[in-house]
């Protein structure tokens, strides 16, 4: 491979010329320029990206944080980032955490050894201080979660509303003996649903059912596990808020098999609105985030950080979410999906 | 920020002492050695990863091209990658090629520029003289295709006789109209699979039908359209091969809402075992491809290369499919899913 000396050599110029011509620098006549960039292209001469960053003290890559990339819901959340990533010219790494801490600081390390430019973290799962230490090193935004004490941008929707609006609707249809389901009890996400739970039932004088309350319900199989669970229990269930369409899928895929009628006998709510949902007979009624607008605001809010080189503080973008009425918690008409 | 200068001085010792240390070189005694580390640890001092890179030669990094991520074959060989990449100390770019050749040549430039150690090519879009160029650059492995003229590592299933097996099952099940479809035209699998889709055709003397053959076939929206258009063709369907669990699904759920039985009026096959072909009511017959097993084997080859700097010639990895018979093409007993 050829190197800068080279080029120099070949063009007739010195190091120091051919260096200004690559790091675009002022101070080179246009014919020289013209004259490097020839023997350039003759020796065909590539500049180092590691050198080129030295440099520049840039990497042009972003670090995505996420428990899993085959939660459908990441990985569209993933391909909006990524899209609008490669138009600004930076790079997306995906880093999966499963939800270790231990995992999530490796990643964070990134922004420390300078690997990456920023990073966007689609969940939290270290105590905020422990991720507040990573913020000397380079900007940090988050998706899809809000935690109060932390001075970084955020990127949500208000999951106590929407957990609380998809509740009201199980008991609107009648559920008066309701599971609740969290993918991370430990999370951020969980503890607002949850909350969100909890009022709609305390406003509808209905109690919450602890042993019908279950943590790591993550997919489908998870799903179909827990509905078993709750056939075993004395208690009757009748509705299920399960925050997730995997999850909800994977519990009316066992009500089939065992003759249980969703939503006659159990009404099922999901979470994300993704085509698992729509597919499914019956139809799981879900809510909807706006996965690929918050995706891209991500994505602006933290390279507009690093352009400029400024940390913002505190900084909220709230998005809207949308509960779909589908079959899985609605039988009254046959309902037209979109 | 330390800088190493500032590390020197700490430690009383020069910039080449501790320059050897951050680097593993020999000839520094370990009473230096030791000095200089706690030197480093007293002042926080990080070692900058492009510098490192810089001098290594290697980013510990490897970039897996891919057509989206949103399709869970991907998201699951992504996931197998990721993790056996990561227990090797090796971060995973992830590229959307989003099937355009220029996309691809983009991210291949990732090997030019030294940005990355090798490449995973998971589907191959432009013609193979165009890979090859990039060789010199660094190591690729193809996963999931299988080009003849090609001097790489190959990590595949036998794509042809995967849609033989699929067709000969639709045939024995009485199907004599079946259309094929698939996701990219000029794609070698689906080249593969189309050879392998005329062959059980012509030994059962049916015929191909072309006005039932469509392209573009890769996800629910694409299924739904398809299906609406086979319908309106003068010629009765009564099968066909998707190439996708995601078609077969949106074609599924057309079927359904137009009133037509599947099987009984049409049989419908899909393509990768994922989880939405266990869900369906009915649940799709499809094709299972080793995806986890496929994965890491990729990851171990490339990295394999990365480490000892060779490049191998040509390598084939082939794993097995399986065929997993649901209800989508076999009503005569109620069959239980795993």
């Amino acid at each position: 491979m050829p190197t800068i000396k080279d080029v120099a050599k070949y063009a007739g110029l010195s190091r120091t010329t051919v260096s200004r011509v690559i790091n675009d620098q002022p101070y080179v006549s246009d014919e020289k320029r013209q004259c490097v960039l020839k023997a350039m292209e003759e020796l065909g001469y590539v500049p180092n990206s590691s050198a080129r960053r030295l440099r520049s003290q840039k990497t042009e890559t972003l670090a995505v944080l996420l428990p899993r990339i085959t939660n459908p819901f990441f990985s569209h959340l993933i391909e909006a980032m990524e899209i609008k990533a490669s138009q600004w010219g930076y790079q997306v790494i995906i880093c999966q955490t499963h939800e270790s801490e231990q995992k999530e600081q490796d990643y964070l390390e990134l922004l420390r050894t300078k690997q990456v430019d920023g990073v966007i973290m689609t969940a939290v799962h270290n105590d905020w201080e422990v991720i507040e230490s990573y913020r000397e090193c380079g900007p940090i935004v988050v998706c899809n979660e809000n935690i109060e004490e932390a001075q970084v941008p955020f990127i949500y929707v208000n999951q106590e509303e929407a957990a609380y609006d998809a509740t009201m609707h199980l008991i609107q249809q009648g559920c008066k003996n309701i599971s609740f389901l969290s993918g991370d009890d430990d999370s951020n996400v969980s503890a607002y649903r949850r909350s969100g739970f909890l009022k709609a039932l305390q406003e509808s004088s209905l109690p919450f059912l602890p042993n019908a309350s279950y943590a790591n319900a993550i997919d489908v199989n998870s799903g179909r596990e827990i509905f078993r669970e709750l056939r075993r229990l004395n208690h009757p269930i009748d509705g299920v808020f399960t925050g997730s369409d995997e999850v909800a899928a994977g519990m009316i895929y066992e009500a089939i098999k065992e003759g249980v009628r969703v939503p006659e006998d159990m009404s099922i709510i999901g979470f994300d609105n993704q085509s698992i949902s729509m597919l499914m007979s019956p139809s799981i009624t879900t809510v909807e985030q706006p996965v690929q607008d918050m995706g891209e605001k991500c994505v602006e809010v933290l390279i507009d950080q690093i352009e400029h080189k400024h940390r913002s503080v505190r900084e909220d973008h709230v998005f809207e979410h949308e509960l779909k009425v589908r079959n899985s918690t609605f039988q009254e008409i046959a309902l037209v999906n979109s």
